[in-house]
C-alpha cells in the first residue's frame, strides 16, 4: 500500500477522468437543452426578464467562484509543501463535482419534467453541490490521492442531492445560506470517510505539516477572500428584496463579530497573548457558516452579532480542546479542522434556526411556529446522521488499494503529484556555494597550517 | 517601555475586544432595526425598489470591502517578516472601526430621527469611517502594538463622522471620491499621532523595514488590487446615471495616467534608470486620490488625464525629497509614506476642487461659484488642520505605557503578535544538512592527508 | 547590443513616456468629448437610461480588468527572479496600450461622425486592444526591455484596430469573445515579432526560466483568476438577454472541460503520472479561448462541452510536442507558448465558428449560412496571415539597438529594472552564518587532533 504506483493504478486517473467526460459528454449530447433564459426568446418581454435575471445573478455567481476557486485554495495551501496540490485538487474536484452534479440534476428533472434545462441557476445548484466536497475533502487533505478524491466526489454528490431533497423540498427546511444543507452535511460526511478510510492509526505529526509564515500568509490571504465574498454566498439563493437585504446585513455583522471575537479568544488562550494563525484563519469564517439558516429572517441585528461571535468561540475552542480530544479518544484525524469551522457553528446555527422558528414574529399560529421548529430540528438530525453513516460507508470503498493512497512517507508533498525540478533552489544553491567557498578557503588554511 | 508586557498589559487587548464587542452587542439589541430596505416591505413597488437598490449598490460594496481587506492588506505587507501582523491588524481595525461607526451613526441618527436604522447605506457610510482608521494606521505601522491601533480607532471615527460632517452637511463641500474627507483627514491626522507618539527621537532603520523582492511582489499585488477596483470606491456614492458613468470615467483614466507618470519619473529620479517597487505601489494609486473631490463633475477627460499624472509626480516627488526632509527636521516618521499617497494628491485633489467650482459651466451664477470655491477651500482647511490636532491630542494618548507599544528590537516582526513555528525552515535545514555533509567529507579528507 | 545600456538610451524610456502622455493630453483636450451617458442627459428617460447600461456593464469590466492586472501578471510572474518585472511591464503596456487606442479610435470616430466620444463603452474596447498586446508580449517575455515591448504596443495597436474592422465591420465575421480578432491575431503577432527579432539564434535555457514551486504557485494563482473571470470576457459585448446567458453557460462548461482534459492529458505524457504545473495553467484556460467565437451561438451545450476538451487537448500536446519543434526546426521562441494557449484553441475555436454557422439552425436561407461560414474562413485567414506579417514587420522594427535590448545574462532577472536590495537573504544570511559556525566548530577540531 505504501509503494510507489504501480503501472495499473497509474492509468486510473486518466482513464476515470476520460470515461467521465466521455460519458458526461454523451448525456449532454442526449438530453440537456437550454432553459427559458438561454433559449432563444418568444418575446420582448421574456428577453427582458432573461437579461434581468442574469445581471441579478451572474454578479453573485462569479463571486462564489472566486471563493472556491481562489479563496478556498488558498485557505488550503496551509500545507507549506503542498500548496500546488491543494489548489489543484481542490480545482479539479470542483470542476468534476459540479459537472456530476449537473447530470444527475438533469436526470432528475427529466424524469419529473420529461426534460433536462441548463441554466445560470443549475450551474449555481451544482456548485452547491460541489462545496460540500470540497468541505469534506479538507478532512483528509494531503493524506489521500487524486482518484480517492474524485471517487468521494462521486458518491458525495448524490447523497448530497438526495440529503438536500430529502431536508429542504420534503421537510420544508428554511436553509437559505446551506448551514444544515452544505455545511453540516459535508463536515460530518468528511469525518465519517476520514475515520474509516485511516481506521484506528494514531495520526502521526510529519513536521511537513506544520505552517510557515509564508505558507500562513497564503492561507489567511485565502481566508480573507472567503470573508469579503461570503455574503454573497448566503444571499444569492434568496427572494430579492427585503430578504436578500437582511441575509447580506446579518452575514456580514455575523462575520465581522466572528473577527473580534476570534481575536480575543485566540489571544487569552495563549500563555504570552499571540495569536495563533490558524484559529484567524478559520474562526473569522465561523459567523458566515452559522449565520446562513437564519440569515433572512427577522432576527434582528443583534442576534447576528451574538451568533457571529458564539461561533467563533465554538469554532476556537474546538480547534484548541475538542480536535486533540477526538485525536486521542477516537484517532480521528481532521487535517484542516472542519469541525471546527463547518461543524459546530453548523449546529449552532441549526439550533439558532429552531429557535428562530420558535419565536418567529408574523401571522403564523403558533402550532405552525412549533411545526416549523420541529422540522428545523429534523433537518439537523437527518443531516448529521445521514451524513456521517454515508461518510463511513464511502471512506470504507476509498481503502481499496487500487485508488492509490499515497504513501506514508510522501503525504503533504507537492512532489508526489507534481513534476518538479529537482535542482536545488537558488538559495540553497548559494549557500551551498559559499560552504564550498568556506571549505576550500579552510583546506587551504589546514594544508597552510600543516605545512607550516 | 520596552519590556515584554506584564500580565497586565496581556490581558488589556482581549479585555477590551471583549467589552466593545459585548457593549456593542448591548447597543444594537436596544436601538438599531432595519431600514426601509431590508424591513418587511408594505407593497410590491417597495420589494421592487429594495432588489434595485441592493443591485446597483451591493456590487461596489463588495469591490471595496476586496479593496480594503484584501488589496490594503497586501499593499502593508511589504514589510518581510510582518506580512501576517499586517494584514491582521488592518483586518481587525477595520472591523472594529466599522462596528464602533455604525453604533456612533445610529446614535447620532436616533437623536435627530428617533430611531437607528441599519442598511447598506450605512454599512457603507460605517465602512468609509473605517477607511481613515486605515489610512492612518499606516504612518505608525510596525512600531504600534494592537491596543495602540484599536484606542487610535476608537478616537478617530468619532472625529472622523465629526469632521465629515462639518465639510459635507455643514460647508456643503463637493467631494464625492473623499478626497478631502477621508485621503487629507486621515493622512494628516495619521501623521499628528505618528509625531506626538514617536516624539523626537529619530527614526532608526531596521534591516528588517528592507523589502525582499517577495513581499514587495506581494504589495505590488495588493496596490494592483487597489488600483483595479478604485473606480468603485469613487463612484460608489454619485447619483445614478451620467455623474456616475463621468466618475468611473474620470477614475479610469486618472489612474491610468499615473502609472505611466510614476514609471516615468522613478526611473527619471534613479541614475541607472531602474524602477522603485514603492514607488510604483504608491504612485499609481495617487491619481485615485487626487480624482476624489471633482470626479463627478463635468471637468474633461483631459483634465482627468493630467490630474492624474500631476498627483504621481506628486507622490514620488515627496517619497523621494520630502520624507527626507521631514524625518530629518521634524523627526517625522512616516512607515508607508501617508503623505506621499493621501496628503499630496489629496491636497491636489482639493485645490482642483476650487479650480473646477470657480471654473463649473452650467445655471450657477457668478457668485455662486466663487461660494462653492470658497466652501471648497474651507473645507481642505478644516479636513487638515482639524485632523493634524485631533491626531496630535491622540498621539498623546498613545503614549500610555498600558498600552504595550511593542519594545524597539521586536518591532517589524510577526514573532511578536503570533505563534510561529521556532524549527528552521527547510531550505535552512537543507543547506544545514549539506554543510554538515561537507563537514564530515572535509574532516575525512583531512584525516586522510594527516595520516598520509 | 549586449553591454549595459548608454546614458542615451537610458533616457528613451522616460522620454518616449513623457511624449506619449503629453501628446494624448494634448489630443484628449482638444478632440474628446462624453457620450451620451456620461454627458449631462437631457431628460430623466436618458438618466435612466444610462444607470441602467452602467448596472449592466460596469461589472463586466471590473471582471475584465481584474483578469488583465491581476490574473495575467501573476500568469507571467512564472519566472522565478522576473516576477516584479512581469507583473510591472504588464501593468505599463495595458495602461499605455488602452490609451493609445482610445486616441486612435477617437480619431477614426471623428473622421467619421464628426467626434470623438468617450464612454464605458469605448473604455472595453480599448481594453480588448490592449490585450492583444499583452498576449503577444508573452511571447518575448524576459527578453525585451520595456522600450522594445513599448514600440510593439504602439505599433500593434493600430494594426488590431484595422484587422478588427476588416474582420468584424467588413467580413461581418461572428466573433463575440474574441477568439479571431483577439487571440489568434495576437498570437501569431507575437510569434512574427519573436522570429524576426530573435533571428535563427538558437535560444539557450537559462536556469532562471525554471519555475520553482513558490513562482508555480503564483501563476496557479494567476490562471484560476484568470479562468474565474473569464465568462465575463466571453459576454460582455453580448446582446443582453439569452445570448449573453448562453455565452456564460457555455464558457463555463468549455472551462470546466479544460480542467478535466488537462489534467487526463498532462499525466497521461508523463511516465511517472505527474502532473506538469505548466500545462495546467494554461490548458485549464484553452476552452475559454477556443469558446469565444460560438459562445452566443445555439451551439447545444455538449458541443461547449466538446470544444474546451478538444481544445485543452491541442494545447497541451502543442506544449509537449510542437513547441520544441517550433523551436528546433524554425529556432522560433515562444516564452509563455502562446501559441499553445492563444493560437491553436484559437484556430480550433475559428474551425467551430465556420462549422456552427454551416449548421446554424433558425431562418438563415443555406446560401446564407454558405456565405456566413466563408466569410468566417476568410475572418481567420486574414487575422492569421496578416497578424504573423505585421509582426514580422513589427519584430525588424525592434531590432534597433537603441531599443536597449537586455543582455543575455541579464534576462530574466528582475534586478535589471528594478532597484533590489542587494543584502543576502535572511535565509542565505542564517545558513551562511551556520555554516560558518560549523567551519569554526571544525577549525577548533581539526587543531585539536593536530595538538593531540
Amino acid at each position: 500500500m505504501a509503494l510507489p504506483p504501480s503501472a495499473s493504478t497509474r492509468c486510473l486517473l486518466p482513464l476515470s477522468l476520460g470515461l467521465f467526460q466521455a460519458a458526461l459528454l454523451f448525456f449532454f449530447a442526449l438530453f440537456i437543452t437550454y432553459d427559458e433564459h438561454s433559449a432563444a426568446p418568444t418575446n420582448s418581454e421574456d428577453a427582458e426578464h432573461a437579461a434581468k435575471q442574469l445581471h441579478s445573478t451572474f454578479p453573485f455567481f462569479q463571486d462564489i467562484q472566486v471563493m472556491l476557486v481562489v479563496g478556498l485554495g488558498l485557505l488550503l495551501a496551509f500545507l507549506p509543501r503542498y500548496g500546488l496540490s491543494a489548489l489543484t485538487h481542490n480545482f479539479l474536484l470542483l470542476n468534476v463535482s459540479a459537472q456530476w452534479a449537473l447530470v444527475l440534476q438533469g436526470l432528475l428533472h427529466r424524469l419529473h419534467h420529461g426534460k433536462a434545462l441548463l441554466g445560470l441557476h443549475s450551474m449555481l445548484s451544482a456548485e452547491f453541490a460541489a462545496v460540500t466536497v470540497l468541505i469534506s475533502a479538507g478532512a483528509v487533505l494531503g493524506r489521500t490521492s487524486p482518484c480517492q478524491l474524485l471517487t468521494m466526489a462521486l458518491c458525495e454528490v448524490p447523497i448530497y442531492l438526495a440529503s438536500e431533497w430529502l431536508i429542504i423540498t420534503r421537510l420544508g427546511v428554511l436553509d437559505v445560506g446551506g448551514t444544515i444543507t452544505i455545511h453540516i452535511f459535508s463536515c460530518y460526511f468528511g469525518l465519517g470517510v476520514s475515520k474509516v478510510l485511516f481506521g484506528n492509526a494514531k495520526p502521526t505529526v510529519h513536521p511537513k505539516e506544520t505552517p510557515t509564515p509564508r505558507s500562513d500568509l497564503l492561507a489567511l490571504l485565502g481566508a480573507l477572500i472567503l470573508w469579503v465574498f461570503w455574503p454573497s454566498f448566503v444571499a444569492v439563493l434568496c427572494q430579492p428584496g427585503d430578504a436578500q437585504h437582511r441575509a447580506i446585513l446579518h452575514t456580514l455583522l455575523a462575520l465581522s463579530a466572528s473577527v473580534i471575537t476570534t481575536v480575543l479568544i485566540s489571544i487569552l488562550l495563549e500563555s504570552d497573548s499571540k495569536l495563533t494563525a490558524g484559529h484567524l484563519q478559520n474562526g473569522s469564517l465561523a459567523g458566515g457558516v452559522a449565520i446562513g439558516a437564519v440569515a433572512d429572517m427577522h432576527i434582528t441585528p443583534a442576534a447576528a452579532l451574538a451568533l457571529g461571535s458564539l461561533s467563533s468561540l465554538l469554532c476556537i475552542l474546538g480547534f484548541q480542546f475538542l480536535t486533540p480530544i477526538l485525536a486521542k479518544k477516537l484517532a480521528l484525524q481532521d487535517r484542516c479542522g472542519i469541525h471546527n469551522l463547518h461543524g459546530l457553528p453548523g449546529i449552532l446555527g441549526a439550533v439558532a434556526s429552531i429557535v428562530a422558528a420558535l419565536l418567529a414574529p408574523g401571522d403564523g399560529s403558533e402550532a405552525a411556529r412549533h411545526r416549523q421548529a420541529q422540522w428545523q430540528a429534523a433537518g439537523l438530525m437527518v443531516a448529521l446522521g445521514g451524513s456521517l453513516l454515508a461518510g463511513m460507508l464511502v471512506g470504507a470503498a476509498l481503502r481499496l488499494p487500487c485508488l492509490a493512497p499515497p504513501p506514508e512517507t510522501l503525504c503533504f508533498e507537492d512532489a508526489l503529484y507534481f513534476k518538479l525540478q529537482e535542482r536545488p533552489s537558488l538559495h540553497l544553491h548559494e549557500s551551498l556555494h559559499s560552504a564550498l567557498l568556506l571549505h576550500h578557503c579552510h583546506r587551504d588554511h589546514v594544508k597552510g597550517s600543516q605545512r607550516g
